[in-house]
């Protein structure tokens, strides 16, 4: 069985759980608390040691860093996976996005304000993640206004590593009103069969 | 053949001209100037909405953004890539790591500092950078005192990925004098077979 080194509230977390569950992939949970420094102590850096979660681990004990390179190696042949070298490079392509322009700037947000609840500490670096978040936001739109998912038409884990923050935006202080092709994909992907909510 | 978008002293465009010269993959060069603006054009933001080089164009004109998925495009069943899906899964891994922990903290600094000029006008940001990019820096020290590669003991784009940028650290303000195993490293990277220096 899989075994996920996870923080409940964790978007990067969450793309596992969800995957998982649409793949049928039985996995053990072990909570690590960030806010308590709990990815930081000798154990798990021999773990992880990068000292960050998610880390996937495979029923032949081997560690695996990193949400979307876990998410690429459980979907890889899968049916959260189009078939074509090129679509998979386009799915690569969104989840470095997501990495570079979207997760820094949304989910460091959010830590900050929603689990953390240190909002005015955070003032002056929450103005800049604002922009960047909303001109990675913006880019995701104009791709959402002419496509249904983010690669090949069709529901992948480009989608996936995408939601995961995109869907509790609020919580980071981003309003996806003016966004309603990114609201209409949003309850596409919450519409896929086997979806579970993030809370779970 | 392929058309690379790029901007010369790019790190990120680096790893696939070095990659596409081991491959023995033709290609031509278009040069975009990110310190004029050349990437927010409207000419350009038609080929890549988030406006970034490099963007890496296919024989059949498809294009590419995100310099990672790009050289897994190119490696995907080459020498530059193992065989076993865990090891990609790997691959992956540190390539998201580049992403994350490296780049924006070591290519930013440099960018600052050698490719602007500006070294004084980013000093308080530089500083940050300086810390998480040390960060990184030890994270690949811990590992390649371990590994000659950073995966399966064999020279990958994981190590064209990490390359780019750490072989320059130096014009980010880093010095590797403590870092002996990243230096012994850079060397077996130079001394691969095919090897292309970045000012080429």
């Amino acid at each position: 069985m899989f075994t996920l080194y996870e923080f409940s509230s964790s978007g990067n977390c969450y793309k596992l759980r969800l995957a998982m569950a649409q793949l049928g992939v039985a996995f053990n949970r072990i909570e690590k608390d960030i806010t308590r420094g709990e990815t930081r102590s000798a154990d798990f850096l021999a773990i992880n040691p990068n000292g960050r979660i998610p880390v996937l681990v495979t029923p032949q004990g081997n560690t695996l860093p990193e949400s979307n390179a876990a998410l690429w190696y459980l979907a890889r042949d899968s049916h959260l996976m189009p078939a074509n070298p090129f679509a998979q490079a386009q799915v690569l392509q969104w989840m470095f996005f997501e990495q570079y322009n979207h997760e820094p700037n949304i989910a460091t947000s959010r830590y900050w304000i929603h689990v953390l609840g240190e909002q005015e500490k955070y003032a002056v670096p929450l103005k800049e993640k604002q922009q960047k978040g909303y001109d990675a936001l913006a880019v995701m739109e104009q791709h959402l206004t002419e496509h249904p998912f983010f690669v090949d038409n069709t529901y992948s884990i480009a989608d996936i590593a995408l939601y995961a923050y995109t869907h509790v935006a609020d919580q980071g202080g981003f309003s996806l009103e003016a966004y309603p092709a990114i609201r209409a994909w949003l309850e596409r992907v919450a519409g896929q069969p086997g979806h579970v909510v993030m809370s779970a």
